[in-house]
């Protein structure tokens, strides 16, 4: 499984400032744990900066590592979710995550985290 | 007559989070009640999920269902809207139908459902 | 003139839902009033419907009759909007026409009814 | 299986003249033979007619009645070029298929007759 | 029916040098003989001149004078093609019309002709 | 200098609905006041007219005759948003100007005006 | 490594008629084996059979046995022309891969094979 | 490091009105202040004005000013941001830079100063 | 009228090589000789050098000065072509102007010429 | 100046086969030798390789290296090609250069290496 331990920081250049950093990778791929034949889709995430900031190939390395993991999309969706907003402590984050077609169907997922007031 | 009896559930990974979940198929097909000729959609649901999600499979499965069933526009991504929210009880879900050109015009029908508060 | 008398209905098979119709013809054509040339448009209807949908081959033939009538962009768009009203009693409408250039210049002219409360 | 005989023809108005008719449907289906689901194709025939030119609305017909036939991609094309050479008896005729994806996968397939001197 | 008088020309700048004209409009409009619905295209022309070259004004003129006439693709295309070089006698000549689509099909006729060495 | 008066105006078929017109010229050009070399734009009008409208063959006429003016963007999209405010006295009214790469820069200026109530 | 012997193959059904087959996999990935990063290609091959068709689900999976291996992309895109060959026995066969960008250069190696007459 | 000097304006020629002027370069590069590789990115700047505009041929020698600069994406975006303000005092600025694929990966900054009412 | 001593060279710096060099400019702008309204082209020259190249900036000049010329589509085109080859002595040298739409018609003209061996 | 040193090779993994290698980088920059302002270009190598291939990341240093480099698109698309003949032997070799708009004139370079039989 995907570690989050992977994830590296730096100190956000402009702390106090509410700006939007987003990358995406068009290049994100994992396993169906059903059939074991490989996903593939565009990952974005999505975040406004607290204190610290994700490490550009660090975060390449993290999307790398669930190259060989079986997990549907819903629950890969979240996970990054999850990791991300322990790791960064952001006052937002989103993660969209964009499936090429299996059986006709394309899918998109968006799962958002905003910390509370 | 496609039969809701096909749809499959999964249970929701993230229950609690209001995340959105889109599938969508460019290969809906159906027939035109009067006439007897092929229709052709690109049909997409979209939803935040409550307990359940739908399995991508069996969605197929009831999608192709479709195919050789005499339903207007209007009706069917009405029938559609009510089959998904009585599968997956969902906190709200959207069914968008856009539909080839039939005598030079093009027809998009969207119709939403929002669980009441 | 084209006369609304064209327009046929069936009944909204989902009444009580706020459900959104769109119908879009990139073949539309009417004559300008002045010139006696032909324009081109795309021309869409959108609404919500109450009793009754407007049926789409008559719909079809409705814009096929302004093919030699000549007519101002602005006056055929509230026309269309007016005629459609007058038939459909819907709980909103609206036309939107996209011309073809003329003397280098596009025009797109959106008119809209919303019922009161 | 579709029957070659719902191809209608009308007498070629340029006899003698070597030019080229093109039609196309983004709205061809078939089905796989194996696993019984519905393929999705846009089918182009492109020929330069001899005595006879093939009528528009019988191509329909004739496209549609594949929709519920099991057949694969190679000979559907391959089938398809053959029924429309022995209805028209063209100078030359092509047929190509662009089939949407499975398994991660388009295909094209095109198959080309041509009338020895 | 169109008149092949409404074409003018002016003499040609370049005589001797053979260079390539091109004329596009995405604005034809003509009947179906059998049903009486207007069919649209999108219709290009394309010549090397001899002694003369077409007058723009009076080519749109000529297009829009099939408006009301009812006329297969096949035969328009001809048609347009023998009057232009009946008018133009011209070095060589080309006609293509790309038509919207009619019971789901898309067509293309290409007609050319060549002045003989 | 461009002239307000030659625009031409007539009068709004719809007085009391609030309808949204918009022309787009592709084809503007002016000339920088410092170099004395062209600009090029895309010129857009938006705007719901209260008892006229503005003619569309005169709006041409307008554009046309910056084209030997040497004028700022910002000024330019300011003075035809005053122009036609005076001569419409429309409810609302929008200049978009879209300018082609100047040192690698393209630039978009956004004027508006609202009547107040 | 990857096994030719995974591709399973049909007879052709046309067999004697020169037609063109192609398959297209944008999900093509495989590793860099300097860097054991992973790289991603849209792999196409296009071919005209003598008695044998490759089987679609076959090839896919022949695809997918490339995920963990470290491979140059010349060396890959040769590799799969001469497993194919072996296999299939076309008249004659070409494969293109198209890379995603690398130190932001994107590639594309085309390798063809030709049966001698 | 780049010289917030550089930036020269001109007088607002509409104070008083809340236009919008945007300009975009697709030309920035800068280095990675790590790797020392360069980075490429379209950098867009958009704001209401106040006393004053920035004069176009200046900004573009401002962004070049950073061609050799080693800075990160985060840091830049919100030091374009600062140089602007400081230089123009506009009621509201934003900027916008899109970076070319690194390791995969598309980033997009965005950060927007507001002035205080 | 434009001159054709407006045109600049330099040397070719691979003299005996035939390499091709392309410019295109989608801002050339020109008047109807009849109706003395602006017309808008994308105009290209492509051209294999012998002793020398055309400097850019004087090229921009040279196209900048047809803006107030009244010349019909096909001699502009012819001219352009007899200037440049008058001054470059090319190997090779094509001319192809793009025209906006004037009366619902583009229009492309294409000349070229070729060093007599 | 940029220094053919840079470039690394490595073998053909299949000697005597004639398939075609090519990269492409969008991120081409250099600088104009008149101005001293940047240039920047999408710049493609494609060749047939004999004994040897060029190695990606060398080349993209190689690439860079031009990054300061005061030098006209005509000699750098011909320098470019006489270094990666001279290092690669290969059996052809092409350079297409294509610049961003300067003066409002884009420009495309192609210059063409084969080995004489």
């Amino acid at each position: 499984m995907s570690d989050r331990g992977i994830l590296e920081t730096f100190p956000n250049p402009a702390v106090g400032r509410d700006y939007v950093i987003e990358h995406t990778s068009p290049e994100f791929t994992s396993m169906c744990p059903k059939t074991g034949q490989p996903d593939f889709a565009e990952m974005t995430i999505r975040y406004v900066a607290d204190q610290t900031c994700v490490e550009l190939k660090a975060l390449k390395l993290y999307f790398n590592a669930y190259r060989n993991v079986g997990i549907f999309y819903e629950a890969v969706t979240n996970k990054i979710l999850d990791d991300l907003v322990a790791v960064l402590q952001p006052r937002c984050l989103a993660v969209v995550s964009r499936w090429k077609p299996r059986g006709g169907l394309t899918s998109v997922i968006t799962a958002e985290y905003k910390r509370e007031a």
